[in-house]
């Protein structure tokens, strides 16, 4: 059986890619929530040593995939490729992460999804024989994207009460042709999905619909269902985006109920760390994913998750426009190792 | 022969994916230009009949999608998966336009290089069996791209002698299985290179060192020299980007000489249409290509080319906080059909 598209979105490989190794980098408050003790490197410092937030984001990626090297026992530039994006306008957090390490690069942006997307994208590239060693890579910082998405945090603005707390941190995993570790079976490519949400604070259900859509595509492209799964688990969708999320495939028929969890509610502890509808940013589900599900996921006490990353594809400018907020989630099929 | 990694940054495709249908749209300055009569829509109105400029933006990827579409004489529902991305911050032109089309979407960051990245990416999802009828797109706009990374228009800023001027277009590509049209037989993965330039102003010399770094990967790893090659087109180093290349490449006994040209300075006529160094941003090269080089190649005036899209990996804030002009440049080798 080759590589093959299956349905609309969907794509099963021929040799599922493995993931041999993972790495995570966190602050201070991702440090101190419910998978503090998963993280290979967490630091009080926000600065991460750096004059500005931006460096620091810049920073923790260098930190993940220097973790990631080291974990895999190859010198960086031995790595094959690296997909990578973030949420800094331009994406300087990846591009200068990878400024003259001499390791090929491929530019995304999916906002929160890109954990999901560039592991996607790292599986069609070994996958499709095209390299190999190839690095899935993303980052959020809570003060870089405080100001650059919302106010400078200086102004102390109030945070509604559907807000989520941007995720301070960073993940990387190898994906290679063979190896021990978890792996890669399938994969389904988000649609840009919008049910016409304008609240910018309001994103976890700005990205429910799309979370559904491309959840509903992997099950019906790949004639799986939720309790062929351990866990089915989302991006940062948050408390809120979670029961929209519930709601909206009960409308359907879609019974996720006992499987569904959701990064941004496994990182914080949405009760006591003020952190209102939970967390978000590429860093939520990058260090849920390097720091506590592929751990799972090797030790054995997963068997299968479906990992959906959720991003919401708006910008301070199409806010300021009157523009709804659109939705993207990819998702990609784990087995344990 | 399988699809197979060669060298450090290149792979070759088994079956090489053919692109079987291109569009452009383009504005009045592009409209006047050398290559005016290439496009396949040409609007005087700046605004595309939009309210703003990153509407403009996004409805001139629209059209072209749309022109692809009847082009190939397909619904866009069919087209099987879109890679794009565009300047804007959050890339908002490339996520607005593909909102509720129900095709899948993986958003993509190279800022210029964005037509080479996502043709490369096509060329994966294609030759790997993962996807089939996918789209290479990307787009630029002169006037989002000002207010967005330099001043207001209305400002009236003088613009440096180094200075180029973002192409308003965009274009995109169908890379499918099979199908008659020039063909994709070898990718060059950029690595992000930097000689320290931080002059936002003179992004042609910041690229420079980037583009010689993949075209002479793109010929060592493919055992290739540029005579086998009708053209070497870059994607927007401008006249004086293209001067530093030749430079840099002479002092490394790589002559370019007779085969190397800038889809910048294809563009505009730099003589008399004050643009200072020529043209740049993503619609660039997506144009020249798109609505230019692959007719030649269809036609057979062209043979084969070697289309190395370039970028220039800044932001106002990098540049704000003193930092260097990092630069990126994919490598796309394409056959007539």
């Amino acid at each position: 059986m080759a590589n093959e598209k299956r349905g609309k979105q969907s794509f099963i490989l021929e040799t599922p890619p493995v993931i041999t190794n993972w790495a995570s980098v966190a602050g201070k408050k991702e440090a101190e929530g419910p998978l503090g003790k998963s993280f290979d490197i967490t630091q009080s410092d926000s600065y991460f040593g750096q004059k500005s937030w931006e460096l620091a984001e810049k920073r923790m990626q260098q930190m993940a995939l220097e973790t990631l090297a080291k974990k895999s026992a190859i010198a960086m530039k031995e790595f094959g490729l690296v997909f990578s994006g973030d949420l800094l306008n331009q994406c300087i957090g990846s591009s200068f992460t990878l400024r003259n390490t001499g390791v090929p690069h491929i530019g995304l942006y999916g906002a929160c999804s890109t954990m999901a997307e560039s592991l996607l994208m790292a599986s069609m590239a070994v996958g499709g024989n095209f390299s190999d060693r190839v690095v899935a890579l993303t980052s959020s910082h809570f003060a870089s994207s405080e100001r650059q998405y919302r106010f400078p945090l200086g102004y102390g603005g109030q945070r509604t009460p559907t807000a989520q707390w941007t995720v301070t941190g960073s993940g990387a995993a190898l994906v290679c042709k063979s190896g021990k570790g978890p792996k890669i079976t399938a994969c389904t490519i988000g649609t840009v999905t919008d049910l016409g949400i304008k609240d910018a604070n309001n994103m976890g259900a700005a990205m429910a619909p799309a979370a559904l859509s491309t959840i509903r595509a992997h099950f019906e492209d790949l004639g799986c269902k939720p309790d062929d799964f351990d866990l089915i688990v989302t991006g940062d969708l948050g408390q809120l985006g979670k029961d929209v999320l519930l709601t909206l495939a009960q409308k359907e028929g879609l019974s996720l109920g006992g499987k569904l969890t959701d990064c941004g509610t496994l990182v914080f502890d949405v009760t006591k760390q003020d952190v209102h509808s939970g967390g978000s940013g590429c860093g939520c589900s990058a260090i849920t994913l390097c720091g506590y599900l592929l751990n799972k996921l090797n030790s054995g006490k997963l068997k299968r998750i479906l990992f959906c990353g959720t991003g919401a594809l708006l910008s301070p400018t199409s806010s300021q426009q009157g523009l709804p907020v659109p939705g993207v989630c990819h998702a990609v099929s784990i087995v344990g190792g």
